[in-house]
Formats: structure tokens, sequence, C-alpha cells
């Protein structure tokens, strides 16, 4: 089991930025997973990985793909008080649920 | 209601290791959080602010502070397959609790 923590590279966002959208999709994707992936995931450690996108098309197109895998995934919008404008798409998580099923959607980007 | 999540600035992490670390810490801290606190701050939009750290002594320090207030903080621990060794300190998370709180042992912290 893992999380896919999903960021937009093509923001350049600074580290605490980042950090902070990573946090804010991390713990919704967590919310809306099954309760039995949250405990086996809990169990083996919390594997997170965090991997970067190119553009707001693909993090959508990637958000529909983990939509149509019933995924339940976490999109992130700014309120943009700071370094984009608000509404901008910064992030997108996905699971925790199992490394092939998210591997399936996710399996081309590379690590941040 | 905010959330505090800090990280150590000495270990000079990558962008895509500390946002990993801030997801573990804010998590966590979540998880410890009261749930009247945790249902205000999600009505109030779940504000989150990355602060930087000198030193694994400031953290310990910091994460006492905020025990000694009974804050439940989360501190986290890197299980070391990149970058840092295993076992290394990495990051704390405080709350959701009140501004004031949070302020009291955080504010001479600064933004990453």
């Amino acid at each position: 089991m893992k999380q896919a923590i999903i960021i937009r590279k093509d923001l350049n966002m600074g580290k605490g930025k980042m950090a902070a959208q990573a946090s804010h999709a991390s713990l919704e994707a967590y919310k809306k997973a099954p309760a039995e992936n949250k405990n086996i995931w809990e169990m083996q450690g919390q594997k997170k990985v965090v991997l970067k996108i190119d553009s707001e098309k693909d993090i959508i197109d990637l958000f529909n793909k983990a939509n149509a895998e019933k995924m339940k995934p976490a999109l992130i919008r700014d309120a943009g008080k700071t370094e984009v404008p608000s509404g901008t798409i910064t992030a997108l998580a996905i699971g925790p649920d199992t490394d092939e099923k998210i591997d399936k959607i996710t399996g081309y980007l590379k690590l941040y």
C-alpha cells in the first residue's frame, strides 16, 4: 500500500508552499480512503511517494483516471493568497491504495 | 485554527523529500487532534503553515514545549531509505489548534 502525492512542477512553487500543498492533498486523500486501506497502510509504515507532473491538463487527466478506477483521489485548489492565482490546481493525492493500482496510473511519473 | 508544520532546514532535504516529511507530520498531528479542533479547522479552510527550524535540538525543544502545553504534537523520524540516515528527526507538526496557542510556541520561526 502507498499514497501518491502528485505536484505540478510547472508552477515552480517554493519548498514551503509545495510542502503545504502536498500536506493538503495527502490529508484529503487519506480521509476519503476506505478504512481497510488505511489500516493496512498504517501497519506497513504509511509509505508516501511525491511525484511531479508537467501541467494542469496532465493533473486533471490523472485525477479523472483515478476516479475512473474508483480510487477517490483528492485534487487541491489553492486559496491563492501567495505565489499562485486563487483557484490554481496545485496537487493531487491518490490512496492509500495497493502499489499495483497506484502504479498503473502514475507509473509514468518521476519522483519529485 | 491552524496547523503548524515545522521542518529542519539544516538537513537540506530536496523538495520531494521535504513534501513527504511534511505530509507525514501533518497527517499524524491531525489524527491526534481533538475532534472539536478538527471540525472548526475544516470549516475554516484547514490553514497550514510550513515553518523552518535550525537543528535537531531546536525541533526536540519545540516538541517538548508543545507537549507541555498539552498540544499533541507529532514528531517524525525518517525511515532513512533516501537522503538522511535512518531515525533522523525531520519534521514536527502541531495542531490544528488555535492561532494563539500555535503562535505562542512557534512565533519565533520563519515561513519556509
